[in-house]
């Protein structure tokens, strides 16, 4: 197996702005797997909130020894070794195991839906991002959405009352609030949280710090609208513990290293009646792709990440009116745009 | 898709005797499920534990409407068609989703282990059970199963230690011991597991009744020995529930409604901190094929159901030595042995 990786500077449509960070560009690393004649694509889209950059991602990228490995199919010994050879990288691991993901689908020309038995017609209505800004900014974003038929809008900051009056001036779409942890007081959160009850908002992502999850339970025991944990969500271990404290969970490929541990985290959520969201950070095609392939099996979807850019490289699933639209191309479904040199 | 069934009588080595019952035929339903050329096969092993016989089964298979269905790589919604047609009926689902497995795996050319990433060397190695009987009867056994390593002992009878007693006359094996929710009272539990501990037994499969998980946890306090749930561990959402009460579980195909399920009852129970073990009622060696398939994921095996008959009618996975050997042929890898005619 020969493994190569670049980086890649996504450019992003409008600067993006959440409750801890604001950027133009947002770099990537993509990786291909090749083998017995297939490649296979991944990505890795680091997070500066777990230590993690294009830096790391190459660095633990060059470390990794597959040389006891000869077929991707070995799949699940393949991923135990790259889950050892170091603690964190969840990006950089996610973008292993996409590529192998890929290049199975691509060997048996299966696309993933297909080669995990689903339905490409069961796919959820992604939600499209409105990230933290002036209102003016806002209300011009929120109508440049407008084939989107739900918003997630970034709160967590100092001027929520005002970025969603802003969207309601525009708009009555379904909203989705996501605070990024960002109301550090238990009270604020209950408070900033049946405001939101009136505003037409379906649930709140991540009120509160991960750290603070007795102060979440607290929260939850006084409000009505759904909490999805996402940075309380980030492995299959953390799935559990949720129980009692969110009423659903955000799956990242990006966090939990990949489409592998997702699908683990999808059918321990449902044992554990917790609902399921997927959803991404600013990615090309490839991820979101990957990640949209499992979507069929869950509640509420968040792929726009790679919608939010000028630049993707890749072709891959579409939104029709919000809807993912998975292709009958195998593996992830992706093909390349422009010339990428790898 | 054309679905074809037949009864079978498997006729058992001994008399087989547990807490609850005896006998000396153990009936299963077979299925095949055949489609573009290729078939699956499937197969339905009763439980009276659960209302079911092979009547309720061929009642089942014969009501199922699959005609909306026009692949078997529809999984999913067929699978949740099926379970939707009626309450219960675990082992007639089971045979549907075996089949549809089989018939995947044959059309990919695949054998199962392989199309889930694993590997095959990473089998454990399964118990033999010992049923219920007469010392001098058990002494013969245990002989006649010199080859197996580990035994699995069914007690919750009135001459527990009669049994152990015999046992431990003839061999100094690791012994698994089987309480089949025999010990009704949790003083006497106690008492039963303390005394095991000094018997070199690595753990107890569902000391008390499933309705006692009460009594269970009150148990699982006062031993040392850890407890694996069986009949408290039937379908998926049982599994979170375990925490705390039992230190891993037994996952049956016939109980947990096929292949499917047992995957998303793996990686919960691993999300639980449970450990896992995969055991089998009195069945062919396509069933036993289908659940040796998943574990290379998994703890401890008692897939001994084929090897306690005499006229199982395929060839599948095989015990060397206790270890489970799994084959290359594609899908759950059987083939028929003798001509059976479905």
């Amino acid at each position: 197996m020969t493994l190569r990786s670049t980086l890649y500077d996504l450019k992003l449509r409008h600067t993006f702005t959440i409750s801890r960070s604001s950027r133009d560009i947002s770099p990537v690393v993509l990786l291909e797997i090749e083998h017995d004649g297939i490649v296979g694509y991944g990505e890795a889209a680091p997070s500066r909130r777990y230590g993690e950059s294009v830096e790391t991602v190459q660095q633990f990228l060059a470390g990794l020894n597959l040389g006891q490995f000869d077929d991707p199919f070995q799949l699940e010994s393949i991923l135990d070794s790259v889950q050892g050879s170091a603690e964190g990288n969840y990006s950089a691991k996610a973008a292993v195991d996409i590529a192998l993901h890929d290049w199975i689908g691509g060997k048996m020309n299966l696309p993933l839906w297909k080669y995990w038995g689903l339905d490409k017609n069961k796919t959820p209505i992604s939600s499209f991002t409105i990230g933290i800004d002036t209102p003016e900014v806002i209300e011009r974003k929120v109508r440049e959405a407008e084939e989107y038929p739900i918003l997630k809008v970034k709160l967590g900051g100092e001027n929520d009352q005002e970025i969603i009056r802003a969207i309601r001036k525009v708009t009555k779409k379904t909203l989705r609030v996501d605070a990024n942890e960002g109301w550090k007081v238990r009270e604020t959160a209950v408070e900033k949280i049946k405001w939101l009850e009136q505003e037409g908002v379906e649930f709140v992502e991540q009120p509160m710090p991960a750290t603070d999850l007795a102060g979440t339970a607290w929260v939850r025991e006084r409000v009505n609208l759904p909490l999805v944990a996402d940075e309380n969500s980030l492995r299959l271990h953390d799935v559990p513990k949720l129980q009692g404290v969110f009423d659903g969970i955000n799956i990242k490929l990006m966090k939990c290293t990949g489409l592998r541990e997702a699908m683990q985290m999808v059918h321990t959520a449902r044992a554990c009646g917790l609902k399921i969201m997927v959803g991404c950070m600013i990615e090309t095609s490839v991820a979101i792709s990957a990640a949209a392939q499992l979507t069929p099996l869950i509640d509420y979807a968040d792929l726009d990440g790679a919608a939010l850019t000028t630049n993707d490289p890749f072709d891959g699933v579409t939104l029709v009116e919000g809807r993912l639209v998975l292709s009958d191309r195998p593996g992830i479904g992706v093909v390349k745009r422009d010339p990428v040199r790898l």
